[in-house]
């Protein structure tokens, strides 16, 4: 077989058949593998004719089919079944060859996995692909990791079959190893916190506002021709729209309301957990899917005495959805600001040096985060590429100086109501945090120093101490 | 060497040391053994009067000193240490002998080493025991795991070192094999959230009620005196209540706010993810932590708009303290009860068959979540031992029921100035998760199923269904 395939693909399943359209209807030629040979010619049958596709049957003519130095995709699930490919094809590869693995695998295998192939002389670039199937079609935002070198040969691929903003492409060279599947992993989790804010608002809207669904998908609509503009609300206004067919009733009001997962959120927690980046609206909306399907627990509703609610007039309901969309938008600025600070202590502690405005850059577009405020957030970073938070941004604090009464009236009357609003709540105590000189930490310190010995730092000289709390003068001694 | 030790114990630094001196004041005789002997050789000199002691050089001489069934408890650093530990004295041990590691252990490492060495016949059986150096040598709080076997022979002589409670021992068999380190975990959580809930309250006292530490201490310690009486109470007073010799100035005035953590509360987080326990309080305690110690983060506080302050006269700071109370017990109680529920979670997931109401008997005394109200906990489970959360408890819903609004007030307020109650908030938004009947939890399942076709039940009839978002009509389809 001639090696004629710029790229290959292996597992052909919707987000790989998509991807490797993509990349033929980009005019690449891209060779085609599959565990099951029938996926491949159904792909071949199908779609043959948006360009040049170049079938394999067994792993070596899949590989020979590939120019040098080869770019060999895996599309299979995460975990065990990605080893096993990896072993399978670095058997046949050459030194300077590419195994790119588009999958949703957690960093820290991409980072074994980069280093074991590394030693065989072979690049692994793990690579985040948002944007779902539809995406992967028609131009997801796409995050590589991997070498330099690698993102030389991938780079200019890559930027043809992304989404594109303003001309630019969505995809950008994260950093090396495992650095494009950590962003990812990021980029899901904040999709978790913006779902819930969301959620949180259009339960607000309806509570407290008192609101039906079509009603709260034309204000989600008008929000969304401003600085809301984003996917999210996009689609959050067309699920409150629609009508179940079967029961005329709002769609949102027959589905069960008990949240799935599939892990990304709890991978992103679990990682701030040791990183101890406090993503704590991430935090709070992955718990609130925990939350909604805790069956038995959730039985206890009918027992338990609630807030004070109240009926708003026309006037103060249209006055109190105008609070909620500052609220929204605020809390918004502070979940994204923590998964960007997520994303910096990780490149510190991983030596990625991730430029952050260009991961604001590659997700204007392409995947489910996407949102008009990101090319300011693109800006800021531009500005000042070493700021640690979004926040003191001279745009961005003249918008939270001017959301300041609003959001906080908006968590006080939730609390008031009775409403849940965890991440609402989550957001604006963090911003809080960060804006109080002194944190009772001070207190935890002395507790902890009082029960466990555990030592403290002092304001005013360097060194650590404890205090013989057991003897009557208390006094202080320096811990060497 | 005769063997007349009814328990050994290797491992000498302070816990270690505690726990053998408190089994040798209770008449037992202990075996001692330490890595460098001259920790052995010390504890002999300075309380070889306390006790009969046998001092063993070699691991072979400290193995032979022991009763048979032999009861061997390591008292080294979690993690390879005790691996290395157990390999050694395995080796020398025989069916029916007792490994007993009294460390913080993992409980998945304690699942590990118990599967292990019950091929070989040898229990292990490992031990949460809490209460820091001064409960390991007065009484501390035992939680054993481990075997119903090894409980019958080790039972009774942690029942004699440990604290008591009106006459009762603050320990029980908590189950099989990792659930006493597991139910140690979560206490060490559960400690976690309600020192920052201490923190915020003080927080608030001082930032909203215009309150000076030692007023604190004095109100504090009035607290004390009521439902909110319990171990981290009175010490946050004394801590408070503490002026700084060198300086002159309130002791928590000195100290850096900037709070350490040695990982409990993370794997108490982490390992909630992944049970699917919604532990919302302790999760903002461990990133409160966190956050706390982002140095670069805080350097924004000055440039960030804050909320409305205002100022209490006197008459409405001392009202404001008295709704902090209401506050601080109801989010208490809801931290605790989250605790609670993850042990249920834990338990079920686990095969444990966890008594709940034996856990809050053994945590009333020993431990650092000690607590008065403990005991109304361990009555609430005498009375249901089913019961999935506390909070629908007849004597807790009118405790709820008559804080309800002092609750909200105080989350409210502290909203509106600007104060960071992060766990105080997490703890109402949780509580109104569980009072809601329906929650916004159903817009985030269409919203996945609008991105990403992940599907979603419906209230009405049973099946998984997806709706084809793509069409026009938007016809949904059940989903095989």
């Amino acid at each position: 077989m001639k090696a004629t395939a710029q790229i290959g693909v292996t597992g052909l399943a919707v987000m790989g058949r998509n991807l490797a359209r993509n990349f033929a209807r980009h005019g690449y030629t891209v060779a085609l593998h599959n565990r099951t040979p029938a996926r491949t010619k159904a792909l071949v049958e199908d779609f043959g004719h948006e360009g040049a596709f170049v079938p394999a049957e067994t792993a070596e003519e899949f590989v020979a089919a590939l120019e040098r130095p080869r770019r060999l995709m895996i599309m299979v699930q995460a975990g065990a079944a990605t080893d096993a490919v990896i072993d399978e094809f670095a058997a046949l590869l050459e030194p300077g060859d590419m195994i790119i693995d588009g999958g949703n695998a957690h960093f820290t295998d991409t980072r074994r996995r980069e280093q074991a192939l590394r030693g065989l002389g072979i690049h692994f670039v793990g690579v985040g692909v948002s944007g779902g199937e539809e995406g992967a079609l028609h131009g997801p935002s796409i995050m590589p990791g991997g070498s330099v070198a690698s993102y030389a040969a991938l780079g200019p691929m890559f930027e043809t079959i992304s989404a594109k903003v303003d001309g630019e492409p969505c995809v950008t060279h994260v950093g090396t190893d495992g650095a494009g599947h950590f962003v990812k992993m990021v980029h899901n989790g904040i999709e978790y916190a913006d779902m819930q804010l969301i959620g949180e608002a259009y339960h607000l809207l309806r509570q407290v506002g008192g609101y039906e669904p079509a009603r709260i998908a034309e204000i989600f609509r008008q929000w969304n021709k401003g600085r809301l503009d984003s996917y999210l609300m996009e689609i959050s206004a067309e699920v409150l729209a629609h009508t179940d067919a079967a029961t005329g009733r709002p769609f949102v009001d027959v589905v069960a309301d008990s949240a799935g997962q599939k892990g990304t959120g709890r991978w992103t927690v679990r990682t701030a957990l040791e990183l101890g980046s406090p993503v704590t609206a991430i935090a709070q909306a992955t718990f609130a899917r925990a939350a909604s399907g805790q069956r038995a627990l959730r039985a206890a509703y009918r027992e338990l005495p609630g807030g004070t609610s109240w009926d708003l007039t026309a006037y103060e309901a249209e006055r109190f959805a105008c609070l909620v969309e500052h609220a929204l938008y605020a809390s918004k600025l502070i979940a994204y600001d923590q998964g960007w600070k997520m994303i910096l202590d990780a490149s510190a502690e991983y030596g990625w040096d991730i430029d952050l405005g260009a991961i604001a850059r590659i997700w204007r577009g392409g995947c489910i985060v996407r949102a008009a405020f990101l090319d300011r957030v693109r800006a800021a970073y531009a500005a000042d590429p070493c700021r640690v938070t979004l926040l003191t941004e001279e745009g961005f604090v003249a918008e939270i100086a001017d959301s300041q009464v609003p959001w906080r009236e908006v968590v006080a009357t939730a609390a008031r109501h009775g409403v849940p609003v965890p991440a609402f709540s989550a957001a604006l105590s963090y911003y809080d945090t960060l804006r109080t000189e002194r944190l009772p930490a001070a207190l935890t310190q002395g507790q902890r120093d009082y029960f466990g010995a555990h030592t403290y730092r002092r304001t005013d000289r360097e060194g650590r101490f404890h205090t013989l709390w057991e003897r009557a003068d208390r006094s202080e001694t320096e811990v060497i």
